[in-house]
């Protein structure tokens, strides 16, 4: 599989049999009281509950299924400081090969020691994307692992969108789905799996307004660099990527900005609400639809990405009562 | 449905038909990192997910809906503070019929908001057992409500018991079941369907040691009172029940007994790996897992009964970062 031509749905469907038994086929959960403060029925494809926290070990699972035996025996390598470092290290150890992983110094200790419980090799560097690109280049001449980019690359789009392609197996007749976009892998794949099963559904993307170059990127058809990172959806604070650009305009009906102040209600509400302990960038989707009203009565997918955060550890905050 | 008689697992399965379609089919959840430190496969069976946020939908749903239409014309109620006054009031306005619901003057205003939400007829009382049974008394004989007990009731236990139903249904292969216990209508269900199911399970009650009334009452054949209120489990606090100890008797093999800051170390655990809202009663089981560790490998259910708690709104304090 090429990893710089757009995937397509017969695609999404090799990846989610490379995929099953291997990630979780992570439940639908509605629930009422938030149907009724969006004037819609949503169905949240709970990925929160996937392996690792997030969306991320699909495409990470489907990348490292695809390589030959003599490509994967070499392992695999990325730069990263968050959820696709730990996504790729445990898709690796999956299949007993190689993962080394350019994190740079101001990583989390939390993120440095999942990617090490799951066996990932990691070589620091300094906290510039220029260090962690220079990084990873020395690393892949040393050892010739294949790179794997977290989010342009075709098998990672192609993984990404088995979460939209479950849903819609088990609810058909969704009138849209909205994800959140970020570096652009999910919602392309979201859109090449909904697309693909059903040519009228509606695909919304859903970003913060304080990261909102994929939203700038769709309206002057240039994609545009991101802001400096400030969004709480730490998520989504990466550059939209080409190959997904490229996808999204083909694609995507709307990017719906969604500010701060929404983004941590919406998650609260998924905690109170739904009982889902979902990260602020996992929030946006149905921070968009609380405060763009859908047309009454739709049929909603949204795909809740992750739910990595670390709980307050404040000793006078219970976090609850 | 005879409401002192212990049911069968057949009553179980009446109502499970029953309930189907209107109480949700909860996912079961895996999360390795879970059993990784437990020893054990752990089938968690996610009850916060369920209509209402717990259980207890399904005993509520389960005897509203066998009551006759003349019954039903007249109501039901019950006195209660928690989670079973918003079940039994939800389940009511499913049938489209009354419910009149009892609730001392110190309740949550949570609690009686979401009673009302559903439609709920709240009389108020004196926060005393005595005063909340006199209350009951005599609201019943103003409406002929049929009077629906929050657990010692052979309809309420076979509702509850749909839950392992399902589990099983799902899993069918478990070595153990682990359900919490307070009054009791929880495990003697998920005990009827377990042993019903396959006779070899091992079914075991989880109790915090602050409310051992069930350990206690097991222990020396009699059943035994409470101790005062104490734990954080404040769903476990109520009395064992006398139809519930009578079939706790005959097929429950073991109370473990947990301690209070294991359940609040399970609860966050629970909130931190499986990325579920748990409240404190439905980290009991997974405390006392992680407290008397099981045989190795073995193949455990785990009954998560609700996710009814109050976020913190400390205004200094995320919950999260």
């Amino acid at each position: 599989m090429d990893p710089r031509r757009p995937p397509s749905l017969q695609d999404v469907r090799t990846a989610a049999e490379a995929i099953a038994g291997v990630a979780h086929r992570t439940p639908v959960i509605t629930c009422t009281s938030l149907d009724r403060l969006a004037g819609a029925q949503l169905f949240f494809k709970a990925e929160n509950l996937q392996k690792g926290g997030a969306f991320k070990f699909r495409g990470a699972t489907f990348a490292v299924k695809s390589l030959s035996d003599t490509e994967a025996a070499r392992g695999v390598a990325t730069h990263s400081s968050g959820n696709h470092a730990q996504a790729l290290a445990l898709a690796a150890k999956t299949r007993g090969i190689p993962a080394y992983i350019v994190m740079p110094r101001d990583s989390m200790a939390a993120k440095r020691a999942a990617v090490e419980s799951y066996g990932g090799q990691i070589t620091e560097c300094e906290p510039t994307l220029t260090a962690r690109e220079e990084t990873l280049a020395s690393v892949v001449r040393t050892c010739g692992a294949e790179i794997i980019h977290p989010y342009d690359d075709a098998r990672i789009i192609a993984g990404q969108g088995t979460a939209a392609l479950e849903l819609l197996e088990e609810v058909p007749d969704l009138d849209a789905i909205v994800a959140p976009v970020g570096g652009g892998g999910l919602l392309a794949g979201t859109a090449i799996a909904g697309r693909g099963l059903r040519p009228s559904i509606r695909i919304v993307g859903a970003e913060p307004t304080l990261a909102d170059d994929a939203h700038r990127s769709l309206e002057t058809g240039v994609r545009q660099p991101p802001r400096p990172p400030q969004t709480v959806a730490d998520g989504l604070r990466t550059a939209l990527g080409e190959l997904n650009f490229a996808i999204l305009r083909e694609t995507v009906d709307e990017i719906a900005l969604v500010g701060e102040t929404g983004i941590l209600e919406a998650m609260r509400l998924l905690w109170e609400r739904a009982k889902l302990v979902v990260e602020p960038s996992g929030a946006v989707p149905l921070a968009a639809l609380l405060s763009h009203a859908p047309p009454a009565r739709q049929r909603i997918g949204v795909i809740l990405s992750g739910g990595n955060v670390d709980l307050c550890r404040n000793p006078s905050c219970n976090f609850w009562h």
